[in-house]
């Protein structure tokens, strides 16, 4: 249990993403903010990532599920970076099913209207180092 | 090798650590930037980060060698997100020689003199979650 708004604003986002409601998703994120699709590339802005995301919905056969816990929020400058624990599920029809877990790295920054949004999205953590060096 | 002006930065924050060089190190923050002393505990604003780094220049003896390579930056809303291997060694006169490596995490900004500045020093990246389990 974390009552910070900002956890209270990843757990909207993880509802939201396992009822495929990109409506409701694409209020999580600035206009301008960046999701890390994989390590290396990026969608940019909210088409991009709304784009981005119906992908990943369909590579994992409109069955992923995903759940966030442990928000470690550090505010500085006007910004919170927040690093958690991540774990994602799919019931794959065609595939088998898959369960991972990951340390994302966000940055957040309160809106005028009050509410926390995301600038980066990096689900991946320091991963996108270890990856990155494992790939090349 | 990174030629981004981010990359830049922390190597001259890197130089200036190494010759316990305060003044040049505090270039390198905003001014209500916040330093991750250790996981929960935190220094707020230039005053409080100097005065922390002194803390950290003695508990290193004054041998405190740091140095990061493998710059991973994200971009987005206005601000950067970024990753890498950090290296840190101290040839204690009192206690023994000490070598340990991390990844930090940090949160930058782009001034309006055309510096990047550092909003948020999170030297133990994801760590922060792990050791705050271990620790309680």
């Amino acid at each position: 249990m974390n009552d910070h708004e900002l956890a209270k604003a990843i757990e909207r986002a993880d509802q939201a993403i396992n009822r495929r409601d990109l409506i409701a998703l694409m209020d999580f994120y600035e206009e301008d903010a960046t999701l890390v699709i994989e390590p290396g590339r990026f969608a940019r802005g909210k088409k991009e990532i709304a784009t981005a995301f119906e992908a990943i919905f369909d590579f994992f056969n409109q069955s992923l599920v995903v759940t966030q816990r442990d928000f470690h929020i550090i505010e500085g400058g006007g910004v919170a970076l927040v690093v958690c624990n991540l774990k994602l599920t799919t019931e794959g029809k065609a595939s088998s099913p898959v369960s991972m877990e990951r340390q994302p790295t966000y940055v957040f920054r309160k809106s005028e209207d009050g509410g926390w949004r995301c600038l980066i999205d990096n689900s991946y953590g320091v991963d996108v180092l270890n990856m990155r060096r494992s790939m090349g």
